[in-house]
């Protein structure tokens, strides 16, 4: 493993003169636009038809709630750079409680790695998970369990912001941040802003939406975050032929390691930030996408693996594409598709 | 009212040549990105800790509901052109059930209203209600009420797509669609994907954010549709001085008829599609729009009423802005911009 990281240690310090365009540059797009993706219809019958008034001073409109729902669609919104420089689109798959957002503006209002990836020429394809953001969700008893909310303090003591377990604070005086943290921990309340509901039973929907938009718009390269590891490798391993290069941000789960043969052709790259010895449970999520690593190398797969502390870049959360150094990991990244040879 | 109508009447026909920049043409951007605005944290307590996997395969994570939550943001997309024209940002707000993907590409895939008026040059922020889309939506027992859903047939007979209640029908060949209707039919299944869950009781925190955002990004001009009617006139009765003009598209509702006079100097465009009266609640809709333009008047606010059938632009449905002929109205509308001195 220590062979694969020499292949882009060094990295960070030279590629800025790679970028083509720069924050603070006009950004010029061929098109833009969004579309949903997938999903299915399905009939609910035997309920009550109620009267309601939609609007406050509105006209009442009857509501039967029995009839056909159109379900577990996808939200996709494209931009398409007018240099394009990425032989092959991009697709961004955020993590979990969050939706494409994750790649938009951070919540300090810096450029996220959205922006940055069409700067450096890049047909970006991003999308909100089924039953997420502008994806929507079903009505009740189409899906099993309910949705599940995060508090203020979850993602900064699971995200190693802060120190774990009773790290955050209502008081930002009294959090305990990571030392050397790089994420913008001033906006952390901005970014509980972006938390959305989950639900935990609809992988297979989401997976199957996610295989529609492959179908549609690849051969494609892959960047996906935490837990979107589940659903992106289950993707490639269900088309192989259509992936050309994985970067696995931090996945939190992996694919079918019994499967990981599947993904021989696909060049892969998993990158996992800092503070991750200090973590009750990053050590072992790392691991995953580690053994599912070895498992694609095995049938012959080229995987790199980078944790950035050990290549000088430091103090990354699990939100690299938030972090204050986020311009510097998204360079590396471009750096491997590069010699990768998807960049023209 | 007819007097009003002439301010208009014909501009349809010869409005093309003011575009500044056609489909097809790249889209030149000084900057885009987004954010999340308003909201307030509640706190949820007395509830039991569960332990969840939040992904198959994963490591089990200790969910706490209890807790302080971050709710009732709101979510804002923003696209600069480098060529700006308008004087003003251009905030346009969704009607119910959908989020800021009414503006964006068609169900067809057309271009839609959010690209056409970056195209014309004005700075435009495109939002999902509170509750809605990218915003999120609460944990259980902060709101009342539940989340309501539409089903497939919904919108199609309330819309003006079909003929009212019984036009919708499973198979396509079967539909009752309103004669000469410029609704892309083929693609009502799209359609259906954009639609989002809506809560009946969470007007007052829509208001507090759209104000909220009045007051980060205005002086404005707001264009709102349908259920936005409630809430862009209560919230230009509330900041009247940070409003330069007003475009009212379907509102089926409006503020508060006693507090019209606040609007007084608020240049203000309603627009009405298609079919109107042989809708069942239509009319009466339509009629709030009218009584409340009227109370304004009254004060002595300058408001155009267009119906579009009148000046000649037929087979509206109420989602004017996907409409076959969406070019035409948007065309319309920043003609009635340029006369009230809001172009450059």
């Amino acid at each position: 493993m220590h062979e694969k990281f020499s292949i882009v240690l060094g990295v960070a310090t030279v590629v800025a003169a790679l970028s083509p365009a720069l924050a603070g540059e006009p950004i010029t797009l061929r098109d833009m636009g969004s579309f949903h993706i997938g999903g299915r219809v399905v009939e609910i019958s035997g309920k009550p038809v109620r009267e309601l008034v939609l609007g406050a001073g509105g006209v009442p409109a009857k509501i039967d709630p029995n009839g056909l729902y159109q379900v577990e669609q996808m939200y996709v919104q494209y931009f398409l750079p007018q240099n394009r420089k990425g032989k092959f689109p991009l697709l961004m798959w955020h993590g979990g409680g969050l939706t494409g957002v994750t790649y938009e503006s951070t919540p300090d209002g810096r450029e996220g790695w959205l922006n940055m990836f069409i700067r450096k020429g890049w047909d970006v394809y991003n999308s909100d998970a089924v039953e997420r953001g502008r994806s929507g969700f079903a009505p009740p008893d189409v899906w099993t369990g309910e949705p599940n909310f995060l508090t203020k303090a979850n993602p900064f003591e699971r995200f190693r912001i802060g120190q774990g377990a009773g790290s955050w604070n209502v008081d930002s005086a009294l959090m305990k941040v990571n030392v050397g943290s790089q994420f913008p921990v001033e906006a952390y309340d901005n970014f509980t802003k972006q938390i959305v509901p989950r639900w935990t039973t609809t992988d297979g929907a989401i997976v199957a939406a996610y295989t529609a938009l492959v179908d549609k718009v690849c051969p494609c390269v892959l960047l996906f975050h935490s837990q979107a590891g589940g659903f992106g490798f289950a993707v490639a391993q269900a088309r192989p032929d259509k992936i050309k290069a994985i970067v696995a941000v931090e996945p939190a789960v992996a694919g079918d390691k019994a499967q990981a043969g599947k993904l021989k052709n696909i060049p892969t790259l998993l990158v996992y930030g800092d503070y991750i010895p200090l973590d009750s449970r990053w050590p072992k999520m790392r691991q995953i996408g580690l053994d599912y690593a070895e498992a694609m190398r095995a049938a012959g797969a080229s995987v790199d693996v980078v944790n950035l502390p050990e290549v000088g870049i430091k103090g990354n959360s699990h939100m690299l594409m938030m972090d204050k150094n986020n311009a510097q990991t998204a360079d590396l990244i471009q750096k491997w598709l590069g010699d990768k040879g998807l960049v023209e």
